[in-house]
């Protein structure tokens, strides 16, 4: 990848967190200020990611993606952030996993050369910058969802004047009854591989199907779930298979979100006519969180032997630091952040450290009551029992759930060692 | 306002929204390109902001606020856009209101001149950054919020060892039992006043309090809390006056946000000994919305008597495109949009035009039963009954409810004539 146009781009206090009297300065350059979040060098709200901890993250999915023999594309949507990108490909990753072709380009200008798009293609700017895309990189390798004969037919109109040296490549996408998109049936999933098939402007490589959506901590009962998914697959596969309609010298079977990762790991690979190519998507693995992922977590340590679970698990990496701005009544206290900084969309943050300048030599873990128990767009609300109270002007640390929803609220996140000193920026491309 | 920097700005396909395969353009050379929403030219998901609108909801204002006599601040946290900025003071804005330093850094670095945060000062940075921008821009007037002695006390010990040639300038907000900030009673509040007036770095300059979050459309109770909290106000805004806490040759006293802002435009001013500036903070009426606002609209026009009832109200500008990518079982159908692209807070999108490229000469009105029920992070769930399906590929224009949590998605939202032509871009800046 070539990050240079990122690492080369400059900075200054329009962005959100950057120093507010801190001179502009190139990406590149900002890790060498030292600048130290707990001495207030930064505006709170600020977002980090800690190095320690991302690092980890990396090193723990490679090991396990290399355990199982499955391939890894991570959702790229999670953090929109090619720096990441990078270094999940450095650790292994065999491509990245895109939502739409807004995302696919942005891959393709920083030197991603295997992309999943894990959604319909529909669209003319859409499908004519696939294309585009396709014929002045050879080397790019693009696989976008099919789940209709509607949404082939609308492709097929928009690609047939276009010059093409080569198809487009799709996977057919099986759905689950009261589920997202996808084909629902055994039946309309194999017709709609036929006619990709059949297609001038697409070629069929492969499967792909999402369990994430239905995950619920449940170990018990989401095996069984994910079990029946990837079985339905599989017969889907064989079938293709056997009427030749895969085209290409491999076959891709993809699915795996974040919460159940291992189960796909396990059930999905199988044997076909042709090198199969078995890929997961998780994305919110990298920075993991402290709330919903972290949860599911617990599942996928006890389903994968004693080896991974007497091993540190994934590592929440990210954190939204605020600072105590009133302490207006007994119980409450009102934090400089909101919705437009963390995420709220599964729970809300989760306080995990707190630090008083001049007296804490380092952040100390918070009370245990202490929980946010709302936010508003720039507020948040801090409970805690009558004894363990914060003080106006406390800093407070606190882990988010979903990493998603809080990577899309800020153009650039920073990159902390383990004394919270700003080591490097992460662009996000929302 | 100097709004060159960003009509220079040059945007291209790494912003979500714009043409994927277009030129790289200045932001100033948009429009003339004639992009065509209904067309397809732009990549969904889209966030648009629709002129007719946008230009009504500025007039309307203007004649509303010019009605009752008050001034308006309008919360530029809402679009962070300061180019809606200038429109809003080109209207007669008195000034801008925001939530944060970073926010007001902006604000001054485009050049408003008069700023109220809406919220409590601290911090070594904020405060340094604070004392910096008053000593570079002499005419700048900027008043922040304090609820408590201990705030004020923080503050002053950063300040002290600063060159100040002036003051800061603060408002003593008043609170409410169970709200957010702000001293909670007279008591409370006066002997904050009193050690403000008597600061050697900051100056009182008025009083704020925020009814918004108490109000819930029902009329007669919302005037009733509006009412009490006003006449709290008007309390200690005459002790105040009579103790000669107030500094400057005017006392500022300011409330208001979008739900309610006719009662506190009606209850708010009073004569103390200095002239009173009243001034209103509404943020979100500058594009309104189809949820929640829309709903506090009437309340506010059924409060506002008979002209303002017949003339027509807030107009909602902003709409969020996407596209129907799968319609995967009866009365089930997937848009192109999520989490990452329109609120969801306070509601889901509100579905409200469709528009079938090759059959609709122009976006149609949706049928009754179209419903979104739910988001994940890059898809919407669209509900219907079985006789009102859209079709793969339908274009679908949602409305949204709270402008400000689908404003801090979007880098840049296009602005539109009434025919979904493209007429230029705001830029962002959360």
């Amino acid at each position: 990848m070539n990050l240079d146009p990122i690492l080369s781009e400059t900075l200054d206090a329009a962005t959100k967190g950057y120093p507010l009297s801190g001179p502009a300065l190139p990406i590149s350059a900002i890790g060498a200020q030292r600048w130290s979040v707990l001495a207030g060098d930064l505006p709170l709200p600020l977002a980090v990611i800690r190095d320690s901890a991302l690092a980890h993250n990396h090193a723990w999915m490679r090991d396990f993606t290399a355990s199982t023999g499955v391939l890894l594309a991570p959702h790229g949507k999670t953090t929109m952030a090619p720096q990441i990108f990078a270094q999940q490909l450095a650790a292994g990753a065999w491509g990245i996993t895109v939502a739409n072709v807004h995302q696919l380009g942005l891959c393709v200008r920083f030197g991603v050369r295997r992309v999943l798009m894990a959604n319909q293609l529909l669209g003319a700017a859409e499908v004519g910058a696939v294309i585009r895309l396709m014929e002045e990189h050879p080397d790019l390798e693009f696989h976008f969802l099919v789940d209709s004969q509607a949404q082939l037919a609308a492709i097929e109109k928009i690609a047939a004047p276009q010059k093409m040296s080569r198809k487009l490549t799709a996977l057919v996408e099986l759905g689950l009854p009261g589920g997202r998109t996808g084909a629902r049936t055994f039946d309309e999933a194999i017709a709609v591989a036929r006619v990709v098939a059949a297609s001038k402007s697409v070629a069929l490589s492969g499967l792909e199907c999402y369990e994430g959506l239905q995950i619920i901590g449940d170990s018990g009962r989401d095996q069984i779930v994910v079990d029946g998914l990837m079985q339905r697959v599989h017969d889907l596969a064989l079938a293709c298979d056997r009427e030749g309609l895969f085209a290409g010298p491999s076959i891709i079977l993809t699915a795996g979100g974040s919460a159940a990762f291992d189960i796909v790991a396990r059930d999905l690979p199988m044997k076909l006519s042709k090198p199969v190519l078995t890929i997961l998507r998780s994305g919110c693995y990298v920075t993991h969180d402290s709330g919903f992922y972290n949860r599911m977590l617990e599942g996928v340590k006890s389903r994968s032997g004693t080896a991974w679970q007497s091993r540190p698990g994934l590592k929440p990496a990210i954190e939204v630091w605020s600072r105590v701005q009133s302490c207006p009544e007994p119980g409450l206290a009102l934090l400089t952040m909101g919705k437009r900084d963390a995420s709220f969309d599964l729970d809300m943050p989760i306080p995990g450290k707190r630090y008083r300048a001049g007296i804490d030599a380092a952040p100390q873990p918070v009370p245990a009551s202490w929980k946010i128990a709302n936010m508003n767009d720039q507020h948040a609300y801090l409970r805690f029992s009558a004894d363990e109270a914060p003080q106006v002007g406390d800093l407070v640390g606190c882990g988010i759930s979903h990493p998603c929803t809080t990577f899309d609220k800020w153009r650039a996140l920073f990159t902390v060692d383990d004394d919270y000193r700003v080591t490097g920026a992460i662009r996000t491309f929302f």
